[in-house]
């Protein structure tokens, strides 16, 4: 029998976990003070949980990858992201909270201009408006519907990108990308890039054909781009591996998304970072397992703007002992990734980590920064571990062997 | 599709990388100081450069593992050293520049001394000098040429040892030493351990016979032993699975056929470790990667000379700011394995290293030693992750995922 870890250990009954997640948490120092943005934030309630938490730094993928958000997540969650790959159709579905089902075939579009003679103009069609966007969108739901078996769905994201997702029976996710990523050239035809897609390209290229019939008469946004095809596979759930019944908290739809993949309950989109606190304490013993999504600290990382990143992380300090107050068994504080505000990017410096539960080793000086969790009981170890680790300072997992 | 780390993530771009190597550069504290060679030495560059460089210790095969020079090298090269195997007679090639080619069957060999029932008296022939060692193989080569598809090669090590290559089509390297490790026997005919490989046993017989006859007439080195009997295959490249156009500088010829091996080019033998520093300036901003690799401070420690090995140490140190004038964008100094002077011995302990770049978390107080290195950023990591840091340090490493 093969044995994994920790699916194989997990017992029904166990204390109560809260993960949060500040997007984008590592950094690095700045220039002049020789401190990262965590380490300049004033953070009293973070630091005095430091004094007591297991403190580390987590790689989520492996030392020098930088991750997307969607393995930084998995990873986080137990799911080895080189296996469990999310690939970009999904993440952009995911992202526009489009509720996919196993099987679906999802697909990013760009909105785009081709000349009378067919060939690409503009691969964004001017950057249309949201506003405009969502008229483009309705047209095509309107104009472009499903046909025998094939379910046919568009969805806005931002600007010239939209979702299209195919659901029926068969479909193949093997399609080259139309998008020839360049201009001057036609879009590319749909096509198979292994025996047996053909079917699937063939059904892509009557809903392209088709819709470009339908926005003909666009001035600017007369074509569409397919890129990222992608099939949707369900994964093992909480549920199922962690005997976990847990729920996401988020603002964002993208990190909704990814919780939904892996069997949590979703419901709607926090206002704010405060309103996230506040639902999380909403019924709060119903679940054994909360995710709660941070986005500011990456945001204003990837802005490349030391000073409002620390105050971002400054914000969520602010709100830690309302989390407190709800008295979980462990609590979690980590982010799924670095996003140091000097590289304006995600960056593959490992994750400052604290898990705050009774049966820690602390070093009572400790904050929460990148240098001292560089000390801290847990090393430098996998993002995939924290899971285990998470459950283990719930009691939930039972001895190894005899 | 398979992902592979870091090769799938590699961008052409990117910043220019130097790896100095002080072979077997991890000790042990001396029995009186407690501190051990590194840090005893005085080594007031490297230590300047440890206050803002990433420090870790890494591990070059795995805990407990002291890696001879071919895996500690390969591990720092990013090639794990456990499938990339390379068998004795293939590093004795490399060891005497021999320009292997792929599918060629490398064999060590000893001189070795028979009596006349052709029982071995002495297998090391006496140990004869280099240049009668050279005399020896001058004759061999002469008196054993290849025949028909087979190209013979004899090449001199020192004393007692010499290499054979065999270049032919269809060969195999699946055959038996016939050096019994013994006296008083006769050496043992050469065999095929895989059927299919008997031909080449057959081959390698008549090589055998050949050279016997041609040496009848010499007093003590009337014999040859074939051992560590290996084919040398083409390895993927650092220009293949990096982007990288690499280059190794070093003394002796091992060090070079490694890097060879691993698509690096090389330019003949440094005369000295300065004369290794005036070959790195030159033609610098031709290369993304260059390997240095610094010899004494291993061979101190093979002698047990705790004081010579803090020398060769504080040598290489010296000649630190010539590099550092050269301005590479990631500066990575370590050792390919320990050589603790008190183990006169390649060891297992894990062995110190520094990556230099501007996207680190330094220490300010920290300098370049065992200790030191414990408590940095890196941790306790696999060699195999230096090369995806080292890329990921010069920002050529795409995101995973999206």
């Amino acid at each position: 029998m093969e044995i994994t870890f920790p699916d194989s250990l997990t017992e029904a009954q166990g204390g109560r976990i809260v993960l949060l997640v500040m997007d984008g948490l590592g950094g690095l120092p700045h220039e002049q003070t020789g401190l990262t943005e965590l380490e300049s934030a004033h953070t009293p309630n973070l630091d005095r949980l430091a004094g007591r938490a297991a403190l580390g730094l987590h790689q989520p993928v492996r030392a020098g990858v930088a991750p997307g958000s969607g393995p930084g997540h998995l990873s986080l969650f137990g799911y080895d992201p080189v296996r469990y790959n999310i690939g970009r159709g999904v993440l952009s579905a995911l992202g526009v909270d489009f509720p996919l089902q196993p099987g679906d075939i999802a697909i990013r579009l760009n909105f785009a201009t081709i000349d009378a003679a067919g060939r690409i103009t503009d691969r964004r069609a001017g950057r249309p408006s949201d506003d405009e966007n969502r008229r483009l969108v309705a047209k095509l739901r309107a104009g472009v519907p499903g046909s025998g078996d094939l379910q046919v769905f568009f969805d806005s994201e931002k600007e010239h990108r939209a979702v299209l997702v195919l659901r029926g029976p068969g479909l193949s996710a093997a399609l080259a990308d139309t998008d020839p990523q360049a201009t001057g050239v036609p879009p590319l035809p749909a096509t198979a890039t292994e025996p047996g897609a053909e079917p699937t390209a063939r059904l892509l290229q009557q809903v392209l054909d088709r819709a470009f019939e339908v926005l003909a008469d666009e001035p600017k946004a007369n074509a569409l781009l397919a890129r990222g095809i992608d099939a949707y596979h369900a994964f093992p759930t909480f549920q199922e591996r962690y005997r976990l019944h847990a729920r996401a908290i988020a603002k964002y739809p993208m990190y909704r998304g990814v919780a939904r993949l892996v069997g949590m309950e979703t419901q709607g989109a926090s206002a704010d970072d405060q309103d996230s606190v506040h639902r999380l304490a909403q019924n709060f013993t119903d679940y054994d397992f909360h995710f709660v999504h941070f986005k500011a600290v990456d945001s204003r990382g990837e802005d490349g703007d030391f000073a409002a990143k620390v105050k971002a992380i400054e914000a969520v300090d602010a709100l830690v002992p309302q989390v407190e107050a709800l008295a979980p068994d462990v609590l979690i504080v980590t982010g799924d990734h670095s996003t140091p505000a000097r590289l304006r990017a995600h960056s593959w410096h490992a994750v400052p980590i604290m898990i705050v539960s009774p049966w820690t080793r602390p070093q009572a000086d400790a904050t929460f920064g990148e240098r001292p969790c560089a000390r801290g009981e847990l090393g430098i170890f996998p993002g995939m571990d924290i899971m285990t680790l998470a459950l283990a300072h719930a009691r939930r997992l039972a001895k190894y062997g005899a």
